[in-house]
């Protein structure tokens, strides 16, 4: 079914509420969900309602979050077990504010958890006219290259740059599938894609209740198990735990830099720009298709969303959430 | 041939003063030469003198390096020039002084050229107690995925973390093979490996010489790309053109952050520690091997060189350079 912008927000905003969440911080989480289904993240949408619930019926709604510890030009931040969705933005936001009044911001967020796509965070950076990096680690479900343990999260990196148009947006998990990826699967009784997980013995597996007792294998073999362990090691600086258990500290790290400590803004948008504009006009290979900038098929899903005015919403899922809303 | 590390690094010195580097240049690009050597990366060790040679006879050894823009956290260098085994260990130097003064340092080198193995430079941030971050970029030979045309560097990436012993040093490039070896493998006549270059109109090859015509393809399909991208970008910040030609400026941005900002720098290093001790100590696949840190497998050849005192180097090299030392 299709469901209007605006329909969907106040729906995961009366849901939320109706599973406790302060409003302010339901109307955050709708934010994210309906950007997250404009971006074509279907199950990152409001499907996710469903284990957000869960999850603040398991663990609760969270209490205030404070900051610990803070410098002109950093900030160690208390989740407070308060979801990512909304730590995210004010983690996000406090390294954008120190960032325009020092030049970067260092911010750290941990004891938090779910905080859905992460070019959602950077994006404000770069909308401010600041370089965003977000790094999150989580709950261990990855085994490190040639290991049969679970030792990592998935692990996702995120940047952005202001450009002359949209901005340069690059957002990506290192794990080689996510682990809601895997429940689902499990759920509709799928097997999935060869070489993506392992049994609790170490062994190859399709099948997603042994790879749930396994784990997942990382992207991109001994270079892409590096980006994830750069972003463990960054979730680390946020204080998050080393090894992340059930009940473990995930950690957020947001940078926002200032382009004019370098270059000034206009020189480094302009920059960016003739990059992507030289790699968007660039001859694709015999029989291929347009040369496409990282990040830009996604901008293109929410541009014509936000032109059509509504997301796809499996009806059943619509029911269910409506229902638990009442 | 095995030669000592005194006398490897007296060989180069003497070669390239005979080729009109300063004395003290010549002194740090030989520190890094047997680094890399130790490191067992051989045809960027003493053998990487020709190439310089050759580079050093076409345009000289470079001007006065001067720092164009200062904050107490930013720096931007005009290396004018002067080799990049030089301007890096400077600009990393740079990042340190004011991190250790401000908390971050962010320093941005252009106009210089090759500078070797990124760890050698941002080890001394984790050797200082401070996070170390390099990027750079450099001539166009790598094309973007799907692309025909080179538009990016084979742009690597460095990350250092301290930790209880040895730093943690993660150090990788997002081509699927170096520029170098290509030419390297073109000297010997021997075909490329599957699935790494493209000829000039955009083909498949493994012939080097139509390589050279053509492109490097980048590691790591979509994600690897989104990888390159950043690297690319986070030159660009550092000065560099937005896509380098033959005589076109190449960006190095070195990042040091103090792990104070947020935590204190004992526990920041403990739980790095206990995050590779996990690792090391976790289950290999079945009848795998002990599983590795990344770039665990570089420290132990670095530091079994160091204990042995020597390095191995071609006899018909060695030859070549210490005739041209003369």
């Amino acid at each position: 079914m299709q469901i209007s912008h605006a329909d969907a927000h106040d729906l995961a905003v009366r849901f939320l509420v109706r599973h406790e969440m302060p409003e302010p911080h339901a109307r955050m989480v709708a934010d994210h969900l309906v950007y997250a289904a404009k971006a074509g993240h279907t199950f990152a949408g409001l499907p996710r309602l469903l284990p957000i619930a869960e999850r603040l019926r398991k663990s609760g709604t969270g209490g205030e979050i404070r900051t610990l510890k803070e410098t002109d030009k950093s900030a160690l931040i208390d989740g407070a077990n308060v979801n990512g969705y909304v730590t995210s933005v004010l983690g996000m936001d406090k390294a954008i504010e120190l960032a325009r009044r020092s030049g970067v911001g260092i911010v750290g967020v941990n004891n938090s958890w779910f905080s859905g796509l992460l070019r959602f965070y950077v994006e404000r950076a770069a909308d401010s006219g600041l370089i965003g990096i977000h790094a999150a680690n989580s709950t261990a479900t990855v085994a490190p290259l040639g290991g049969a343990d679970k030792l990592m999260g998935t692990n996702p990196l995120a940047f952005a740059f202001p450009s002359v148009n949209a901005p340069l947006v690059i957002d990506f998990a290192t794990a080689s599938v996510m682990w809601g990826d895997v429940i689902y699967h499990g759920q509709l009784g799928k097997p999935l894609a060869d070489g993506c997980a392992l049994d609790h013995g170490g062994r190859p597996t399709t099948d997603p209740a042994q790879a749930l007792a396994g784990a997942i294998l990382g992207w991109g073999g001994a270079r892409g198990f590096s980006v994830a362990m750069i972003v463990q090691a960054l979730g680390i600086l946020a204080g998050s735990d080393p090894v992340i258990g059930d009940a473990g500290k995930w950690g957020y790290l947001f940078i926002a830099i200032d382009p004019g400590l370098l270059l000034s803004l206009d020189t480094f948008r302009e920059r960016i720009g003739e990059l992507t504009a030289a790699i968007e006009r660039s001859r694709p290979v015999p029989g291929g298709e347009t040369v496409r900038v990282p990040g830009s098929a996604t901008q293109l899903r929410i541009d014509t969303a936000n032109g059509r005015g509504w997301i796809e919403l499996d009806e059943a899922i619509y029911r269910c959430i409506d229902d638990a809303s009442r």
